[in-house]
């Protein structure tokens, strides 16, 4: 373990004290109650970074306990390498693992597998480039998994299976899906330049856009002017051009959704278009991808889970962004599923490596 | 001028032997042409930064010479502040400005005025902070004006006058006007994220949008999937999101117009649509200034100038967008007058700070 802590000492500095503390258990016969190790599941979203330890099960237990044990969480900032960059991604990974391991008062060397459900993950290159980051961290014996945050939602949704679609819109948006063969697909996800609308970000972009509008003459007035600027301290739409090129964040952008669904709420005209449309752009995202996996089968009569996930989707009271994505999916697609998950996404990502591992062990026993 | 050299030691290193060649040339009786000092004018768009001198024409001139003499003229990348961060912005400003006057063989001490019209200027707190850095590099009886970029555009039309329209249409996009009484409206020029959908950045941007919904089967296919990979050397659309955040500059995405254009040259329906709506978007801006500032008169029959600027709005072949923009300006306002201006922007800059020293000068007599 040891030529594994040097590179960030201060974040690992806990293991020592640890180590000593489990040796002393050890020679005392008291054991931690996870004898059988542990797994790390991480979701890397665009606002926070969440992780979450469970215990191993070995492959004799063909059922999970329900509900799940839950040994330890903890909670860091953004980890997309596209948002914040790739040395502050890889810092906050790092961090909030140790911190989750520090919690359990357990350490590296406990960990069987590690599975990274991170946003940001869109080419192979990518998936590769943060496993060297986690091979640094971690000996060569845990298995480690990187997957696009969507996988990790999807299987939060299903207890790790990988059937059925995804939705997630948070700050940022994309829908993903698993035929039963195994075939996958996505919609969006591609980050605000390329166009992610129904997103919090999207959202947002498109709020301010109508108040620079109604500002300039070329748009109508809307209540989002006001709502907008006081929700920032600002005292002029021209102060928002500022305001916006300040911080490149995403998720300070995406922060004003509540701002947008209370003025749709109020019935402005302007802010209703907005959620209108976005619900039109995540509906299609979930179409597309539906569609390309054939989910409903050659009778359109195949069920299927539709899991949906983000801020974006939860209930925001009188305007139910979710609500209505989810109208329009069952008007198409009426063998659709709602789903809304008991556990959280870093859990979905524990579950994948678990079923990771199982699989990997079944498929070198056959072999 | 020590003081003054401080700050930035290389990039003003050459006034020393210039100074010592002028003092020879005084001794000697053999003056440079320019006796009444320079004017320095500057252009800042977010792709480049263009600096020209001219030379100070006393007040006893009541005509500019025509054609204008142009001392020396230099060229540098983006000082758009929005853009680049604040210290790349201001190091290409002092940059350009060393390099005009190292190039005609003057210094500092020869400037009598100088005028910068300048993108990303949107609010008074701008103006002044830029207004300070030329305080940090200028001697205090240099006269100094931080204007927004449209300003100095439409000075390049009209020769010094602030009367009509500008719309510039490069990597950004802005219309300003001034009607005879001095009063002044804009519209665009909010930036990407704020919808500045008419702007190189926006046409590009859609494009690559139109690119991904192709590719995850939400949008119809188009040829400028095939056309933009070529183009950037990529061998998929999943490619796309990295290369899009591997550098956020504007002008590096706004590159790709011509691709658009050729694609909707050759009849492709999505390229062709995404034209037509930054045309549409275009003429907007230039119609809520016009109304605001009620350019036709009364009557609708006041006869102002529209001066079209950018290379979004050059000849592009046979889809020609500023043509596009200008009969949608002309079938709503006909007595606006098109005009493309034979002096570039940053001598449209120089022309208004000879307005603005006369103008001054003027009052102090009358005061």
């Amino acid at each position: 373990m040891n030529n594994h802590r040097q590179r960030n000492g201060d974040v690992w500095a806990f293991e020592n004290a640890h180590n000593r503390k489990q040796q002393a258990q050890s020679e005392s016969g008291v054991g931690d109650g996870y004898d059988d190790g542990i797994i790390l599941g991480l979701d890397g979203g665009t606002t926070s970074t969440v992780c979450v330890c469970i215990p191993f099960f070995p492959s004799s237990k063909t059922h999970l306990p329900d509900p799940l044990p839950l040994l330890a969480r903890a909670v860091a900032g953004c980890s997309n390498h596209n948002s914040v960059g790739e040395t502050a991604a890889r810092a906050t990974l790092e961090e909030v693992m140790a911190q989750a391991l520090s919690k359990l008062g357990s350490n590296r060397s406990a960990v069987r597998a590690v599975c990274l459900g991170i946003s940001g993950v869109n080419h192979p290159s990518d998936q590769e480039r943060i496993l060297n980051w986690l091979r640094d961290i971690f000996p060569g014996h845990v298995k480690l998994y990187v997957q696009n945050d969507a996988i990790a939602a999807l299987a939060c949704g299903t207890l790790g299976k990988l059937h059925g679609c995804v939705l997630i819109a948070g700050t940022g948006c994309i829908s993903y899906g698993f035929a039963e063969d195994g075939r996958e697909a996505r919609a969006s996800g591609a980050g605000p330049v390329l166009g992610d609308w129904g997103s919090g970000y999207g959202i947002a972009a498109k709020a301010l856009t109508a108040v620079i509008r109604a500002h300039d003459g070329r748009g109508p007035q809307t209540m989002l002017t006001n709502k907008i600027l006081k929700a920032l301290g600002l005292s002029s739409p021209d102060e928002l051009i500022g305001w916006t090129y300040a911080d490149p964040s995403w998720a300070r952008i995406a922060a004003l959704v509540p701002e947008v669904v209370s003025c749709a709420e109020a019935s402005d005209q302007v802010a209703n278009e907005i959620l209108l449309d976005a619900v039109q752009d995540l509906f299609l995202s979930v179409k597309a991808v539906i569609e390309r996996l054939n989910l409903c089968g050659e009778d359109r009569s195949a069920s299927f889970p539709v899991v949906m996930v983000g801020g974006v989707l939860e209930a925001n009271g009188k305007w139910d962004i979710g609500k209505e994505v989810m109208k329009c999916i069952q008007e198409h697609f009426p063998s659709a599923i709602p789903v809304r998950p008991q556990v959280e996404p870093a859990v979905g990502a524990a579950l994948l490596a678990w079923n990771f591992v199982m699989k990997e062990s079944k498929e070198n026993c056959h072999g």
